[in-house]
């Protein structure tokens, strides 16, 4: 089988460095170069990870897309706002890119004006990326040349409701998702919300209704709805380093029960490689799926409220970013989607 | 100022040790005697609880009613169930009872046969007994002789929505709370869930919507809202010792808008001496509460999905247990109400 | 009794918030104002410190002396190295000093040179400030001028060996300080080391021989030895905010047990409000103590090793910084020694 | 290359899913039978472990040797006490034994019975059985009948230790280690000490000078010093899951420095798969070595105390544990030593 050539562009953060360890443990692929900011230009890859030290050292370059080597595919895991304008760079070097930060994902830019406050500088390749969520769009993504890797929250909300969207289940007026997750999702920039001591022990809601995934969640589940939907969406910050929960509500449209939608979520997602679906009163727990690309899902039907209840766990930095990028690479490049990702979770 | 001579039931656990820490600093109150169950019973305080060696030590008796001595007012903190019996005996003795256990916040012993499995001895005290959540109750506790003190989540949820329900202005069949708790809010008692290794980094939903606070949230909001309604209430348990914080969601009666509903939270709780509407942007956080009895309230509107979200935070084991029920106690003697509550709480 | 006014200058860290903390809650002490550096100028308190909420808001000023207004003690909880100028200004202007930084602990000011890598500008109050671990120093304290507030890693150590010390029984030359403090020891401002995702689920040794702390314990090991002795510190990082252990061991000089060791402890320490000597084969928490200034010790000898070993315990912001602080302003000011101090600990 | 086939008894354990999860990504091994005690016997692995998800489903059996299916090899991870008389019986079914217990460290029964307080019933084995810390016996470990599987202290320490020991640098009466454990070293097994809301947040020595491995480490010291050799040993409980740091000191024999102890240390582990020397500053971090089996080792000199000091790290579930019990299989088996243990670590 053939082998990817990849470089990782911002790889010196959290999700940079999940791609190196998960591209270092991958059977069918070969980092080239890593690039990245400022800071750590020009370190050793041991010196900024010592986590890393079973995979052989190497230099951060500069994060210049002209210098950049030969490579079949890109990582983009740069800060939001820096993809825009050098995923058009890395496109016509002939790369193709899988961007994990939030520049592509957004079809309309007008929508991208109005959350990141800035005009999307190119429109057209906006409409060509793939959103990358592969178990949606799995069909779209073999030879792709742009692939957009969702957010986290998207991730685990649009893998808790696709199912019933899809069935026109959900009265999408009534769409809740009450999100939480750790620390690492903030990113290793020093900020006082991530501050040891002011983070643990603590707990709140952040951006509720404001935050910039809403945009994203809403194109999805418009999209499977078949129907512009606008949904309630408020992240919290636990105190944790990964692991992410989504704990999604909404009314049914009609007659519903906690079997049937147990059958339904089985048959969307018995196939998929990544995705338990938990009945017999078992419920999904983070620890789950730590360090792991897999997502536990679980569906309840509440009849005393009439509410449908569904809990999606992942990784924050895996399924909610690195890993579904290295899955979405697996299909672009036609390989084993489980590729570079089955190496077990830890525990405890 | 008189001075209120109290035993505490059932001290040797969480609720146990808050009740005597908070007593202990009371200007108005003294403790008379601890009494515990068997794992305890015998030991000294200090040996017990050694972060309670700046109060002279004691030694805990055996649970026994009828060995009490004289006292004015008995705070049970003993496991569900054991309240049942013991408060009539208590009462029978001419002790007051502030019960921190769930047995006497339900008023219709139907309700409680159902959630409990099992029938409720004392079915005329269930009507007597005031329920302690002090801001909605206030009047009633003057001189009562039994008041149940609510559990954590309900003290949090019913914060959150009484000024909506009060106006009138939460659709009923919308409500949905996401609660989050410390793992104090499970006790002392060994348990795989809240070994350390299994809920450190981790997240999990628990009891969805079949928790047993749900009917004790459910009479309460029946009451506020004049109506018989049910809600849906999700639990989740945090990586944290203290904290609570409850996510509400409900759609409009009307409209309504931010500014609108804060003025309304404002005025419902401005002269609180427990309660803090954040406004102008700022967010509750559990560790702005911690340790102490206050709780921080947020309101918004998302004009997005017309839906209304309520943010609460308090610490479960003071307002949320032992706190209010001294809060309970000072209401009940005509003491100030923030007496032996008035210590700044810890910060990082 | 009298009333002390005071002013806190640092007052926006983590130090100068407990410093509020307890101050607030002393019933001899008024804060007269809350000086900070340019980050918080200008800000309320209640905006930077959401948990002071129950003491009246104000406003934090520039640090100036020349503005102070007028009071009788004045704590510095400034960085190191801001406190060598400062403190001449604040003497000048009549007000005694509390200086909770580390620039007036060493006497010699060649030592102070050595460690801080800048010539010390006030040479001559090094001489007549009053080292203030209370329990060693209380009878120079009434009326001082300058305390020079120790460090929580000397607190700690000094406080394990001063009773070996002063009976000359331990080998001078043995000496090891193996020590453990919570990362607020590390104050609020921004670092990697800091960052939550970094340290949490991680211990590490730092600086080992090479913190600051080292010329401190030694000045002070070496003045109750009467010798000139040098000691093996490492200070280690434990993922948890508040709370220090120092475990110190050393060689007898002769034949000694348990018992009599633990008699020399409490014969120390037995009338010492704030120190417990724990016996019976108890051992210190630092929980036992979080959130006050009390210590735990714990003293054993191990005749298979022929090594005395010495556990103590505080809150590194309380004994450690803040709360001795303010002992050492209740001695210096002949008040009640535990008053703004009794407040209990905070458990589970 | 053959295909081990392992058997695995004590698998419902922190150790023995840390085997299953190492095993289930091993190349040349394949996992025969589970069998645990009493609580887990008959459930499914997935319903016990659902991290483990990704590995077929199978039931955990009752722990009977003579039901043994054919297996190579045996590992124990049994409570302590319980090896002792299972070990034998495996023996005689013809399976090789890596025993993660405790009960075949000790080579003299006398001193088995006076920590463990009973009779050792197979003395005979204690001579025969390696002691598996994999760098240092080596040669003893090809075609093996019986390993005795380090405990977590030890393998920190005697790692730390070693080079200085076998070139005679330390004295042998100065020898202090302090030694610092994550929780899961404690296992699942319910316990106070080991509740959420106790340890975390807290900080505590236990069992100073007392602990069990005190004898396992000094046997081995004495090995390696050729002298019958006592050690300090006070190990510490810190507040997250995994990881394990031992902080040593002792007195050179001699002129020593930190560049000449660096090249010893570099010298003794320069080729060792898992142990990392590092120089110029760097310090070991537990998280550096998190999930995996390497070990990070940094020696220093402190002229000024005249102490040689070395810090180790492991992961104590890892190379404390099970990931060296998958070293010594491999070793045993002359399979490639790093075989199933190759994965990269998580972090943050």
């Amino acid at each position: 089988m053939k082998t990817v050539k990849v470089g990782i562009a911002g790889a010196a953060g959290y999700t940079g460095c999940e791609l190196i360890r998960l591209l270092a443990m991958h059977p069918h692929a070969e980092i080239s170069w890593l690039m990245t900011g400022k800071t750590n230009e020009g370190k050793r890859l041991h010196e900024v990870f010592a986590h890393l030290k079973g995979v052989p050292d190497r230099v951060f370059q500069a994060l210049e897309p002209a210098s950049a080597r030969d490579v079949d595919l890109v990582f983009l895991a740069t800060p939001h706002g820096v993809a825009v304008s050098i995923v058009p760079e890395f496109l016509k070097a002939g790369c193709r890119v899988v961007d994990v930060s939030a520049d592509y994902r957004l079809k309309d830019p007008k929508v991208y004006e109005e959350w990141y406050q800035k005009k999307h500088t190119a429109p057209d390749l906006l409409k060509e990326a793939v959103y990358g969520l592969t178990e949606l769009n799995r069909s779209l993504l073999p030879g792709a040349q742009l692939v957009a890797n969702p957010g986290c929250y998207p991730t685990a909300s649009i893998l808790a409701l696709a199912p019933l969207l899809k069935e026109g289940l959900a009265q999408l007026d009534s769409i809740v998702i009450d999100a939480k997750s750790g620390v690492s999702g903030a990113g290793r920039s020093l900020n006082l919300r991530t501050h040891f001591s002011e983070v643990t022990e603590d707990l709140q809601a952040y951006n509720p209704a404001q935050h910039r995934h809403v945009p994203e969640i809403e194109q999805e589940v418009s999209a499977l709805a078949g129907k512009k939907t606008s949904v309630t969406f408020v992240p919290h910050l636990i105190p944790m380093i990964r692991g992410m929960l989504a704990t999604v509500y909404c009314k049914p449209t009609g007659k519903v029960d906690t079997k049937g939608l147990e059958s339904l979520y089985e048959a969307s997602y018995g196939e998929e490689p990544f995705i338990d679906v938990l009945t017999e009163g078992e419920l999904p727990r983070t620890k789950n799926v730590w360090g792991t690309n897999r997502s536990e899902i679980a569906v309840r039907y509440d009849p005393r409220s009439a509410t449908i209840l569904v809990v999606a766990v992942i990784d924050n930095l895996v399924k909610g970013a690195s890993g579904q990028a290295v899955q979405n690479m697996n299909v672009v490049f036609e390989l084993p989607e489980t590729s570079g990702l089955e190496s077990l979770g830890l525990y405890p």
